[in-house]
């Protein structure tokens, strides 16, 4: 069935993607031929996928230094005069990707010298179900053929697609980390967890930051409570505009203009040095000629059954280009999934969507996992909650918190169902929570089963347990 | 067999303290009738116990804007310009004791509003097993009897007792945090946690700090890794004095002169402008006539079985002044315990001293649960451990950390037998630790069955937990 082409190069298995696909190929695939596509990342087309060089690990490591240097106002309230004066961004950025460059190329070098393994670098585009073209950036063509192959192309930040758009800079996180210079000003498009970190970024690091928002709120896929009091916070620190889709944009101004429609129909007009479009990420499974593959795609999400194969048996995918999860986590966990399935194709382990966490990193930090109050109550009707302030623990006392809070969703008998941190620490605070939900720990043994050191701020999720009003055990 | 003087009033209940026995007196209690005997704390004579008034939640108050002080070398190294100015002392004390203080007066207030409690402000001194005299501040005394008793009465710091310690300012916990004002210069007198916690709030101050200490590492307690580490870190940030058992301490110098002897025997002497000594707690079962009532006490510790019960059944013991741990939140565990037993006589419950975690809040912190790596092997002959570096995961590397660990001691079955953390949050990061040791739940289950948040800094403990070499279950 399979046409082989004179030209075609045949292998055991092809994986389509360098970053959480990169470790599946470990030795316990050494027995197997191997190519590796991948078509690089960012504007440096980088090996080793999104997480690595454009996504979650350079954004930490640029808004831990912006933690530190948004820390002035609360010493100062705090009776400690702590004085930002600037972030080198220069130095900042040329130490990130630095340290992050190397470990890309290093990961390329590696491949390159894998015996198992032949990297192509270049563009996969399926020509049947066992086919792949791969076109390099000089334009060449190589053809493969391989038994299996495993989809994993992530996703990529959306283009904006309003008049103007492609005559000017618009920065998505592809490359705004890497500018020359620290803006002095910045417009942020969108209001998810990408515009709440580079917004903690760049203002924290003293450029004047405004959001535009399509809708009326920021982080709406939170909790509805967290995204209220998010967007409250973030209202206070720096302009928020809501309810104003983007019209059109333009140069001029402070260097770029956006004209927005408001929540009346007025026209309105913002400035700034720069522009960052954050409205989102869209899977990469265009272009790879999945129909030529036979390969379901629904909503743009290459569609996967609970072992992560696609509509064709042979065909696994994971990741963003497939997980309805864009987290790194997820993708991990998925590539075990799929390594395993690989290679016990008799037994194959199902994925374990139950429970995933995700945190921002912004200012303040959200984390949460399982089901916001809403979800909960379409689908219990015994659902309680808690929100529990920071400021009504000790710690939350040292810090003379009054904006933060962990919110629980739990049934009535005890069962842990959703939790939310809004506030310092927020992405640690949430994992013995994750943890008890992950092993179905009721939330009265969880929180009177163990010690919670005092006063640690981890008791913000004990009193948050105690409080809510489950059908009580006596010890 | 009581005897009872004309002026005893009786009681069904006499707790003596008001700190962690304060939470005893609750609507569960409402039945009886209850004498509560309270000395007072600190400099002030406070009502609520150590914890509040001169313990962990002023101290947590201070620390806090110290370690927000502290950040600017951090900070520095990461490309942000952050310049710490100055404490307001002044300003950070009254923020701080004027919410405890009103705190504490509120609860003395609103305890004297009790129908069924009595509170008699003085010092308790058993008669016999039934009878307690109360002597207050202006000597008159008042007996009571009881029929049931709890001995709460916490803990006090150590007396310096070298020569020429009666003649200066010999600072304690009970009254350092009120001084008037921030001192230049400042010698502690010990290596424990307290000393650990006072170093970091007045270095972070400003206030050049020595340490000087009569063994030769600091956090003894801790496992030898964790106190090794810590030694090193805080001999770099400032003077620590080593093997240097304190001889005599004068006027003179910069306020005070410490004379101590050092490893050679050499005579050394150091100046500041205060001193500081924590080196210790002791229980205060002295001074209660414990004789009298027939109640054990070893090593100063009132001897309590696994109900909380004394020697002498009617009367309860806990917190500092019998427990093994001085914890406030094995305090609190152990006044539930007692409560229980009170109320419940025939259905006593036990005490649960298993996993119980403890934090430093100094800079860095640390924080353990569990066996240290040496009292593992005393132990068990199958003793795993993993020593996992901050700067190993990605978190760590966005705070370019190179000092920081988390170190886990196991059994080769994957029975989690300690663990401890040395770095930031460390107080946060040890509570998933904490629920899996009182679980019961192994690390390779705990490591693999739960999400671990991309790039959250709990994925030290992931990584921890993945590296301990014991014996693999596969998935």
């Amino acid at each position: 069935m399979v046409v082989e082409t004179p030209q075609a190069t045949h292998h055991d298995l092809c994986i389509i993607g360098s970053g959480s696909a990169n470790s599946l190929i470990d030795e316990s695939l050494e027995h197997l031929s191997i190519a590796q596509v991948e078509r690089g990342v960012g504007s440096t087309g980088a090996f080793g996928g999104t997480c690595l060089n454009v996504g979650c690990i350079p954004t930490k490591m640029y808004a831990h230094p912006a933690t530190l240097a948004a820390s002035a106002p609360d010493a100062s309230r705090l009776g400690v005069d702590l004085e930002f004066h600037r972030a080198h961004w220069g130095q900042i950025r040329d130490r990130i990707f630095g340290r992050i460059d190397q470990i890309s190329s290093g990961g390329r070098d590696w491949r390159h010298q894998n015996e198992n393994v032949t990297l192509l670098e270049g563009e996969g585009r399926f020509v049947d179900a066992h086919t792949l073209d791969v076109t390099s950036a000089n334009g060449s063509t190589r053809r493969i053929t391989a038994d299996r192959f495993v989809i994993a192309t992530g996703s990529r930040p959306r283009r904006l697609e309003v008049p103007g758009a492609d005559e000017i800079t618009v920065h998505t996180s592809d490359d705004i980390m890497r500018r020359e210079t620290l803006p002095a000003s910045l417009i942020i498009l969108g209001g998810g967890f990408i515009s709440a970190e580079f917004a903690h970024i760049f203002a924290s690091f003293g450029t004047r930051v405004q959001i535009i928002n399509r809708s009326g709120a920021l982080l709406r896929q939170h909790d509805a409570e967290i995204s209220q009091r998010f967007t409250e916070i973030m209202g206070r620190r720096l302009p928020v505009h809501l309810d104003e889709p983007v019209v059109s944009v333009a140069r001029g101004g402070e260097g770029v203009i956006v004209r927005t429609k408001d929540a009346e129909g007025v026209e309105r007009e913002h400035t700034a040095e720069a522009l960052l479009n954050a409205t989102g990420r869209i899977p990469n499974s265009d272009g790879l000629g999945l129909d030529a593959a036979g390969v379901t795609v629904e909503n743009g999400r290459v569609v996967v059954d609970e072992h992560q194969r696609t509509s064709q048996p042979h065909i696994f995918a994971l990741g963003d280009v497939s997980s309805p999860f864009q987290l790194k986590h997820v993708a991990n966990h998925e590539a075990k999934v799929v390594q395993h399935n690989l290679l016990h194709s008799e037994e194959p382990i199902a994925v374990n969507h139950e429970a995933v966490p995700a945190a921002v990193f912004g200012h303040p930090q959200v984390a949460a996992v399982g089901l916001t109050e809403s979800a909960a109550r379409e689908e219990f009707d015994d659902v309680v909650t808690v929100t529990q302030p920071y400021g009504s623990v000790a710690y939350g006392w040292a810090m003379e918190d009054e904006d933060h809070f962990c919110k629980l969703v739990a049934r009535c008998d005890g069962a842990l169902l959703g939790a939310h941190i809004i506030g310092p620490e927020a992405s640690i605070l949430i994992q013995p929570l994750v943890q008890a939900m992950a092993t179905g720990l009721d939330v009265r043994t969880m929180a009177t089963g163990q010690y919670w050191i005092h006063p640690a701020l981890t008791e913000l999720v004990e009193n948050a347990l105690l409080a809510l009003p489950v059908d009580r055990k006596e010890p």
